[in-house]
Order: C-alpha cells, then structure tokens, then sequence
C-alpha cells in the first residue's frame, strides 16, 4: 500500500555527476541492488549520517573517508544493511571501495560505501565486487532513474525530485535533481534511510554543508513511519559546479529555497511509500513557544500506535489526539487554550469538542487520503510541520514477514 | 488474545473494605459497569493519578476532594471516560459524587469519582445516577470479583491480586488485595488505567503514601502496550486498620516487599492481557550507569514497533533490539560492549552477532509465550526492568475498529 500518485518525475540529467546502476544478485537475483555514482574532480560534497550509537559498517567507513578527501565515487548496494556485523563488516566495506578504486585508478578514500537492507548478516562479497564492472560501465548523466530503482528495499516504487532554476536578475539555468530509499525504520536523525542529490551550480563545501543542515531539519528530520531511526541512514548532496551559475552568501537562500524544495518532495515520497500506508498525514503544530515544543508535540501525535490505527481507519477519534498532546511533556501547557482541525474542520476548541463539530463533518475529512492536523497551542509564535503515515494490518504483515 | 492462564486468583476479603457493582447500561446494556467502594471511617488513603495534561474531569474532581477530607467511598464507571468533556464533565463527575453522598449521608468530597472508557463522550448521567443505589446495595466484603468485572474496557478479562502475609516475629496476619483494568492505551506515568488495592493494616497516610510511590514506579510505571498515556489513569491503595497489624517504621520495608508483589502481579496481568497481545515480554536492562538509563533503553526497545511485529512473528530478528538500543540517546555508549540474549540464548556479543548464536536456537527461544529480551550495557549497576506485548495484526484490528 502507498499514497498519492507515485509518478515517478522527469528527471533533469546535472552535468558533472553520472550513475550506473546493476545486477549483483546480492538478495535476490535479478533485481537491481547495485548502483555507483561518479563525482567530477571539481565537485564539492556534504554529507549528513544517522545518529543511532549502532551506525553501520559503512556509515563509519564513509565518514573516515569523507575526512581525509574529496570522494569521487559513491557505491550503494541494497539487499544487505552491512550492519552489526563488527570486524568483519568494516573490512568488507573498506575491501568494496578498494575494488571500485583500483578499477579506476584512485585511492579507496576517494570512494563512500552505503548499504542498505537486512540488519546483522555480512555482505556476499563475491557477488557483491563482481557487479561493480557492470556498474561502472551504465555510468551516464541519465542513469537516475535506473539508480532510483537500484537503491529500493521494501519501497514500493522508486522516488526522485528535479527542478531547474533561474537566480533573480540571472539567465543561467542551475539544476537540482535527487532519489532516495525508505519506506519501514524511518525516523531520521539527520538523514534518511539513502538519499543522494546532486546539483550543476558551484558551491563550496562550507555553504554546501550549511544549506544540507537547513534542508534536512525541515524534510528528512521531520518524517517518521514508526518512530524507528535506522543504522544505515544517510543523505549526500553534490555541487559538480558543471553549469554556470556560482552559489554564495548573495544568493544563497535563493538556493535554499529550491533545495529544499527537492529535499521536502523526497522525504514526502518515503512517507507516501511508508511500510502499509493508505494515508499521508501533516501534522502541523503551531502557536508553540518555541520549534522544539512544537516539533515534540508534533512527534507525540505521529508516532502515537493509537492515532494512527484511528487514522487507518478514518475516524475522526480526536480524543486520542488530544491525549498525545497531553502526554507530550509540554510544561504549564493550558489544555484550555488548545484547539485542533482536521482538514480544516475544527474538532476541538478550549479543550474540548468544538461546539459546531458533529460527526458527519469528522468523517467526511477524514475520508481522504491525505490528511492534516492542524493543532493551535496558543502559547506563542513557532510552528513545525512532521509528516507521517497511519498503521495498518499490512504494516504488522510486512514487519512479521520481512526475514521470511 | 492475551497470553497466560488468565486465570482469576482467590481473594482475600480486607476487613473494613466493601464493594458493590452494577449493571447501569452505560455503554452496553446488561453488562456490569458501575462500581461503588466503601472504606471504613479509620482508613488512610493514598492515592496516584495521570500525568497527561488532559486529565480527565473525575481525575480533577478526586483530587480537589482528596485535598480537603478522606475519602469514605470510591465511584468508578466504565465505559465512558467523561474526557475531553470540558465543563459539562466536570459537573458530571461532581454531581455523581453528590448523589452518591446523598444516599450515605456524607459530603460529596468524601467521594472519589472514576471513569474509563471512549473519550470526548458526556456521561450518560441519568443510567449512572440510577445505578448508584443497586451498586450501595450490592456492597460487601466479598465483592471483589465482581467489581474486577465491572471496571473493564477492552480487556478481555478480570484481573486481580491478592496476598496474605506475617510480620516478622507476629501471628497477625495481614490481606493485601487488588484489582485493575487495562488493556490499551498503556503506558502509565504514575498509574495504570485504574488500579483499587486496599489492606486490613494499619498504615498512616504519609508511609502508604511513600509505599504507594514506591510500589507503582516497580509495576505500573513500569510497563508499556503501546506507549501511550492515558487521561484517566488512577490507582487508589486503602489501609483500612481493621485487621490487627500495625505498620511502622520498623516494618515498612516487609510491607512494601509484599505490596510490591500484588502491585507486579496486577502490572503484569494488565500486560498480559494487552490490546491484541500474543507475547508476555520482559525487558531487563542491566549493568546501566543509572536506572533512568536503564528504563531509557529498555522503553526504547519495548516501544519500538519493528521489534514488536518481530516478536509478533517469533523473529528473533536481533538487528532491530539492536537498532532500538542505539537510539535510545546513552551518552557515549560503547556499542563493542553490548550484549543481549533472548530467552537465555546469547545472540550479540561486543556489539555483533554472538560467535555461538545459530538461528535454530534464536526460533526455538522466540517460540515462547514468556520472552526475555537480557541487554548488558556493561557500563555501570543499574538495572530496571520494562514489561511489553508484542505488536499484531489484532491490536490493529481493535484499535481500528474501537469505536464503531
């Protein structure tokens, strides 16, 4: 199950940054698991990791690298998580980088690896280095949507965002384009399940790094399908500065604004693809003293089993709601103050049943797929916004099947 | 579902302690619904309630009357929780209590008024107010295991705990017994849904008081179905001193040893008759720097829905305890140390699969009814312990269809 559309988008090709996706058998045969993608030499690179204590093997090896050099290349295979899988996992990891290296003739820190897939079993290394040829002969500035589809796990369909875009007063055209995985562990702390976005235009690392924290914290760091934060999650932006047009601190909010554009689109895909979803929810908190509390209160109520098996069915059970906010830790909170809207139909007003609401206008909201609920805390100025999926049976059939 | 015999244990009647139910039809007719209390004139009385900011009307109207006197009766409905029912509610529970105290010849602060059931409905108040004299009528000293009935919501059966025990050095002998109700929307912060324990002994207030803290951050703040806090949860601990032992100082620690076991049991029972549950889990976090670290770690992995659709599936999918652990936010926890075994089976060690662990013995450990999940930290003494259900497609079910 899945929301939305899920037409997978055009996809505007960046010049500078090219990708080539494989077979390698690495889960099951046949499908694609193995994808590489190649940086030009002038590429900047930014990068954001999971914060789960129990990062992968590969997680720990791309930082390394990331430290002592620019990378060139990043190697993701799906179909195996390469996670708790100590000594020998960091070497498998190490060894992947080194095989691609020597094909093209680099060192093996100018290589990122990235795994994902089962948790606690090691790479099958042979298959695993024997696709790397084929991968790296596919490398082409149109292989997004075949690398889209070489990243998936128990995603539903491939995800991707583009755009191009003009600064004010300029006739250069930039390019942003961008795919990710995740669809079951999400709840990102500090990146997703994969996400990789590239850009033409030339930024430095610095601004580069800046523009991937403010994006992140307002996409991928405010989903969550099951409150579960992954060993393997990251997300990779590239600037190859191939186009013409130069990011700085003059236009670099212009650049912002349509990165995170590509940034809230990919993360709305893995939520609209959340493990059993048939609804796609924003919970918006706002009125709140500051971001934190509202991005708690929001979190309370999207992570809440209750709420969302209420949102699976389509009822409108606002008292579950109302019980998440009160659970939220909020301090002095006047329950008296808090109104919430389904939809835009207002459930409750000063901490009660909104005098006009009636039950008729309850389920015609929430018949729909995608829902919002709206929740005034009426103690100040901040507003978030978290977006999530409800819980359904075939969620728990996914979750009880997936070794099987 | 529920896991364990269920079965309903013998209990004890504790002198100076009557309860009466009723079949009031509040929510489905015939069924008992309507349960009064009656403590002697001597007892003490302590009492816990919820920490959700959206208490309940009763929640509010029982702690301004246990402000001013003790209580002589308690009033407890199922069925509807009177919640989210704004002013109206809290006249509701008001006025339940007058009628009651009317009957009795007492004031109405004498009464404490309970409710548990949907949320966000008004009390139906002429059924309750009807049902009042039949429940008087009813009391008596033996009427636990109706009133175990008559508190009950989703649960699917009576629970109740009841012991007899010796002082050292004494041939008094002294009751502890108890009752609660739940089954969904479970995870007490000071109380369980609703839990009525009273003893013959004689107890002041300020001791039960510290005895009741004591006791519930053992056993019902110590559990979780589903993560979610309630609006109505209450637990009420009656000394009556009608039997003949005294409790002091010198003896408070044998009583509270006792207590604490009828306040597990009565913990556990709810547990093991979570929404949907077909696992009794145990989570023991051990060698912790600090119990609050313990009880971190052992929520992080109690509550994660990964690890509770495997444990529905008899997965001994090690990976997402692993994932859960790494979550939890322990400052520099040195993942190389952990260690975790289910059932006795050791399946990670320094932070990977264990060099011994076989799949074979991982499915024989998981296809218990009874599951230990033992986490070594192995970074200092603390251990708490967390006890769960899994996650099924029948908690979906329920929780889907709850209200229609």
């Amino acid at each position: 199950m899945a929301t939305g559309s899920g037409k997978f988008p055009q996809m505007h090709p960046v010049s500078g940054f090219r990708l080539g996706t494989a077979s390698a058998g690495i889960k099951t045969p046949g499908r694609k698991d193995l994808v590489v993608m190649e940086l030009s030499e002038s590429a900047s690179v930014a990068a954001v990791f999971t914060k789960n204590a129990f990062c992968a093997a590969p997680v720990t090896v791309a930082k390394q690298h990331l430290e002592s050099i620019s990378p060139r290349y990043l190697l993701i295979n799906t179909g195996n998580a390469n996670a708790g899988t100590g000594e020998i996992g960091l070497a498998d990891a190490q060894q992947s980088c080194e095989v691609l290296a020597d094909l093209q003739s680099l060192p093996a820190t100018q290589v990122l690896p990235f795994s994902t897939g089962v948790i606690g079993e090691t790479l099958p290394m042979d298959k695993l280095l024997a696709g790397i040829p084929s991968a790296v002969e596919a490398l082409d500035e149109n292989g997004w949507a075949d690398a889209a589809e070489g990243i998936l796990t128990t995603d539903t369909r491939p995800k991707g965002s583009s755009l191009q875009f003009q600064l004010d007063g300029s006739s250069e055209i930039a390019t942003i384009t961008g795919i990710t995985k995740g669809s079951g562990m999400i709840k990102p702390n500090m990146a997703t399940m994969l996400g990789f976005v590239a850009t033409d235009a030339q930024v430095d690392p610095e601004l580069l790094h800046r523009a991937l924290r403010l994006v992140s914290n307002k996409s991928f760091n405010r989903i969550t399908v099951d409150s579960d934060t992954s060993t393997n999650d990251a997300v990779v932006l590239t600037a190859t500065g191939a186009g013409g047009v130069v990011i700085d601190e003059s236009n670099f909010d212009q650049f912002v604004d349509n990165l995170k554009k590509v940034f809230i689109e990919l993360a709305q895909s893995i939520i609209r693809d959340g493990e059993g979803a048939s609804k796609f929810v924003s919970v918006v908190v706002d009125s709140a003293e500051d971001s934190a509390e509202a991005v708690k209160v929001a979190y309370c109520i999207a992570e809440s089993p209750l709420v969302k098996t209420a949102l699976a069915a389509s009822d409108a059970n606002w008292g579950r709601i109302l019980a998440a906010i009160g659970r939220a830790g909020v301090e002095n909170l006047d329950v008296n103050q808090v109104s919430i809207s389904l939809n835009g139909v207002l459930i409750v007003e000063q901490g009660g049943r909104a005098a006009s609401y009636t039950e008729e206008a309850g389920e015609q909201a929430m018949a729909a797929e995608d829902i919002t609920i709206h929740v005034c805390l009426n103690r100040g100025t901040a507003i978030e916004t978290v977006w999530t999926t409800d819980l359904t049976y075939e969620y728990v059939r996914i979750n009880a099947e997936y070794r099987t």
